[in-house]
């Protein structure tokens, strides 16, 4: 039986099911040699995708067209801070309405949540939420899932840490929504008491059979996991400055903590100082393979959404 | 007899003849399918457009690259508010002649009416005006007359309403010269006295066959034309911002006005507020089609240009 | 016997011997129809090309994107005159990470003497310095011996004069250089004393059998030379802005000068005034063809690293 990738728009990771999460990585799989510049495609020829960064993303922006111009394809789009001088004060119903008549697909990033759902409901071509506001960042969750089945073999049967500001950071809200489809899953919160897991990600976990165990610091979990995702704890967030310097080192992962176990690193990036470098050259990093995970991924979903919804 | 576009390069509408403009569409319609998608063109294989957006214009840039693209060639080039950044000092001339070692063909946004003339005068590879100043956007105004003619079915025998800012509206003055190549064409012109029609656009309207009408309100006209083309009243024309309130509500086209009458409803994008968003939905709304045109259009100009004129 | 080009990365002209010139210049010659878009060309199909511009520099980044495109390659990156937006506040080593995982071959441009080297140390993509700080450009220089080559038909046993600002211009030092490789060269070093070539410069060039002599006056060499290679002189660099216009006249080049003389004239541009336009029309000028230039010698340089360095 052929399976179909069910979604036309990639919004929420809420809205995947486990097999809609296998197609992408199963299809990226398929995508690495062309990923990794070994073999050339015209997959996605005379394609074009609109890159709306509504918000600046230069990582994200380039992943999305390298994966396109790996594929045969092109973009166009914007990346500023404002929408000004893209629009003049037109609607972003207009501007998405304009970009529809030039592109096969869209990649949109705001900072408001519920931006590229918007968006998604009013134009026929597939829509790519690349991270709205404190939303979602559903496409950095597939690549993320994608490193972890590489490296580890499975998602299924890992116990994960997830570190540092849990209560901002986009990416692993998305990533405890997706590891829900998965089984056996345990994960470890580990967090200043300031930047605990937002409550309703914890009653979206609780509906599902993850376990998870609220800690304070990575000493208690380092033994049992499969995986560190480390997150960056921003200065910001601390009302006192002095409470950031307090509780700051205890959330950076070095080379010494890591010897003689059995488990890789993660990381979204960018990085400042909570993983130090010297980690870099060991066989635990793999924060730089999971960055450059988001272009085979990337082109597994524009292939895929663009040849299911051709104009 | 085989048609030969006889300009090389695309600087005003006043340079064209019926003939030219028909060329224009004529290859726009054949370029459909590779404009929305649907078949793949190496034609432009291996060409580049050289993008000198002096001043921002990301629709009309955007629309360019996708043309190009779309023509399985690319474009490279800027799109800066001033030339300070690109050229560090250095004339327009030198900026054009490096372009020109580059490109296969130029496309030239200035804040100044004949830079783009100026520029085709000094370099051997066609030159296209995307906007000078109060000057001409002729390009504009081929995607205008292909969206007339594909909605309508043709270009003579219609009656069309100018709305709005008649005085500094760049695309109604081209398009109004442009409808001076047709016949049996009758022109309303509908502004507050503020904002009427230049005198030179009228003198040359009076050496053509085309009937033109100076017209205070919507109203007076709608019952009588086939196209309402709406453009933007700004603030910033209006030395009393109380003349810009009151007549502001005369020039904004809604729904209810349309009902029952046989019409198309243009817009040169972007709008703000002088079309009601409950148009959109309706059969008048012809503006985010017109918009898409923008490629077919641009699809032809850059494919004549760049076989007329290799290198 | 099959040359093979030695080099993974392109950092300092110093790191060439006269066969490495020799060797991207013979490669740029068979690239000429490419380059002028008489050929089309799918050497670089499917590559992408990293431009890492941390400083502004549209000329430079333009010409190595045609090159790229046109072997049917592309590019990505950002260029803007900070790394804040790019990177979020994260080192350059792990920004430069990130490209390798998406991009075949990266080209650097930074104000800091040394980036692209340090680059070149942490990644195995061939790394391109596109000039740092008071440091190299060596790229420049390879188009610079490209074009002598060209127009003289030789670069052994050519007399040349460096005009203008000698102290601080990266591309005569990057020449001089370069030139130390060749046979038979006598450099004329014209300049105020302000601006006198640097002490280590002529220590380089005391190894080689370059014959250097140092002028204060065009007029003092004018006849004896086969290239007048003008560079700018930035009032910036003066204390006293007197000591500037007072000689400022002195390094500008006009036609009447030129005439009769058996010779070219170069320059890196952007020109300001220090080459008089009305030198533009005659056989002297070889400054734009030295700008187109930067396509075929981009272009190879390009394709020999990448498809010696496949990822």
């Amino acid at each position: 039986m052929v399976k179909i990738f069910r979604l036309k728009s990639i919004i929420s990771i809420k809205d995947f099911e486990r097999e809609d999460v296998e197609y992408i990585l199963d299809e990226a799989e398929k995508l690495e040699n062309i990923a990794q510049s070994k073999e050339v495609s015209n997959e996605l020829k005379g394609k074009i995708l609109g890159l709306m960064f509504f918000e600046p993303s230069t990582r994200t922006r380039m992943s999305f067209e390298t994966a396109m111009k790996r594929l045969g394809g092109d973009g166009i789009g914007f990346e500023n801070s404002g929408s000004s001088s893209v629009s003049k004060g037109e609607s972003i119903a207009d501007t998405a309405k304009m970009f529809e008549g030039y592109c096969d697909a869209l990649v949109i990033r705001h900072e408001l949540e519920g931006v590229s759902k918007f968006i998604s409901d009013i134009v026929d071509v597939p829509v790519i939420n690349a991270g709205d506001g404190a939303g979602q960042h559903p496409t950095q969750t597939l690549l993320d899932l994608y490193t972890i089945r590489k490296e580890i073999g499975k998602i299924d049967d890992i116990k994960i840490a997830l570190i540092g500001d849990l209560k901002y950071g986009r990416t692993v809200h998305s990533l405890s929504n997706a590891l829900g489809l998965f089984n056996n899953i345990k994960i470890y919160l580990v967090s200043p008491p300031e930047l605990r897991m937002p409550q309703e990600i914890l009653i979206d976990l609780n509906k599902t059979n993850v376990e998870y165990v609220v800690a304070d610091k990575i000493e208690d979990v380092i033994e049992d996991v499969d995986v560190l995702y480390v997150t960056r704890i921003q200065k910001e967030r601390f009302v006192d400055v002095e409470d950031y310097i307090k509780i700051k080192g205890a959330y950076v992962i070095n080379k010494k903590m890591l010897e003689g176990k059995d488990l890789i690193v993660m990381h979204p990036l960018p990085r400042i100082d909570e993983i130090d470098t010297d980690v870099d050259d060991t066989k635990y990093n793999k924060y730089f393979t999971q960055a450059a995970n988001a272009v085979p991924v990337r082109m597994a979903i524009l292939k895929t959404l663009i040849k299911n919804n051709p104009k």
